[in-house]
């Protein structure tokens, strides 16, 4: 069981702020990204070996976010990942950042759905049924 | 009654694909940003002139997309937004973006929930009642 | 001989702009890759077909710029292209940005190094002779 | 003396990455400034309170890059900051990119020049003298 999320620490530099002096709205799903890989890295995913060895692409084939407060320049952020449904084809990932700790305040809460594809044919493949178990 | 979305067209360069040779996930919020801010500016809604003499800023408080067929590349897209559900503080846009046409391929099926604040408060400003309305 | 350089229009949106109101910097650099893609494919350069056909990328080896003025938001900028000097490997690209056209208020002044790499090898080839002169 | 440069860690995701499977060469600008802004930090310089206190902003005028290996997809970087040469307005930061380590590939070699400005007027003031000495 994975009880608690993964949790990733992003720094907001001016790369990701706007004119108006917050983080700019598709950036948070760059910061998303970040800590899905990361998660999938501690998971022992290696999203290149997967695509150059099995020929399997992980895709993002919906997304969502609501923005409840916004990130400014400097902020430390912690964004999580954490599995949601699974279906034998496409799996959820909930993410949601934050200011201050996790225990802090929620600035987003978002989350997609993912599914791999084949590289080649790009067409889904089932998803591996042992990916989200630490490898041991 | 507005009958056809507004549509904007969208060059796809370099800077907008990524590693898997597709447009990144989330530069497609980049793209409807700039069509909503092309629509609204067709509306004679000038964001700038709002801020400085209203204090009156656009916010965006909710996103989704559906990604249904990856842009390359060089390809020309074309990008929609159309006022969707209103209420008396937000109201929603709906964003598709195509291929070769708004009646050719639709690559992603999106949109934003919308608000406007107070720039100094950060509070809720109600929505002006003619803001989709063509100025004359 | 081409007398004027290319001109290519960019408009300024929130993705482009930092909390300091401005164009964030490593965006011109965003903004002159638009150019001189245009400007290529104005000469009849298809550089997508170049790396499929003839397995010739197009790779930047240096760039500089001086930034002499800052874009905001809104602003309808050119960007323009033109070639500098040539030697058999690479091609120098002159390319400044400006405010209210091309006799407006000069923004930024920078320019690439460019060559084209054999895309299996990466090693150099040689800059197609014809490359600058207009197909006809 | 400063004997070594500043280091800081990037991690290349896919945001970063473009259609060639390299990083966007506009990209390593934004990791030139997160080295940038925290070696300022590791200094002691908080460039947010120093805009609200001393309405002093940090500009850059300048920058250059060579680019002399392409960076990739998961690849842990190494990007520098050391001062260059000073003058009563203006600063150089050196600024290099490695691949495994500073004693690893250099991939891109680049820097900035950069200057203060007085957050109202945008007229220059002069660079703080103890600004590069360790606070104590």
């Amino acid at each position: 069981m994975m009880d608690k999320p993964f949790a990733w620490p992003v720094r907001v530099y001016y790369e990701d702020t706007d004119a108006q002096a917050v983080v700019y709205y598709a950036n948070y799903f760059r910061f998303m990204e970040r800590a899905r890989t990361e998660w999938l890295r501690a998971l022992g995913v290696d999203q290149v070996a997967m695509m150059q060895d099995e020929r399997r692409i992980f895709v993002v084939t919906e997304t969502k976010a609501q923005f409840i407060s916004p990130a400014r320049l400097n902020d430390e952020l912690i964004v999580t990942a954490q599995l949601g449904q699974r279906t034998r084809a496409t799996f959820a990932i909930e993410q949601n950042i934050y200011r201050n700790g996790v225990d802090g305040e929620l600035l987003v809460r978002g989350g997609v759905t993912a599914a791999f594809l084949d590289a080649d044919t790009m067409k889904p493949k089932r998803v591996p049924a042992n990916l989200f178990e630490e490898k041991t």
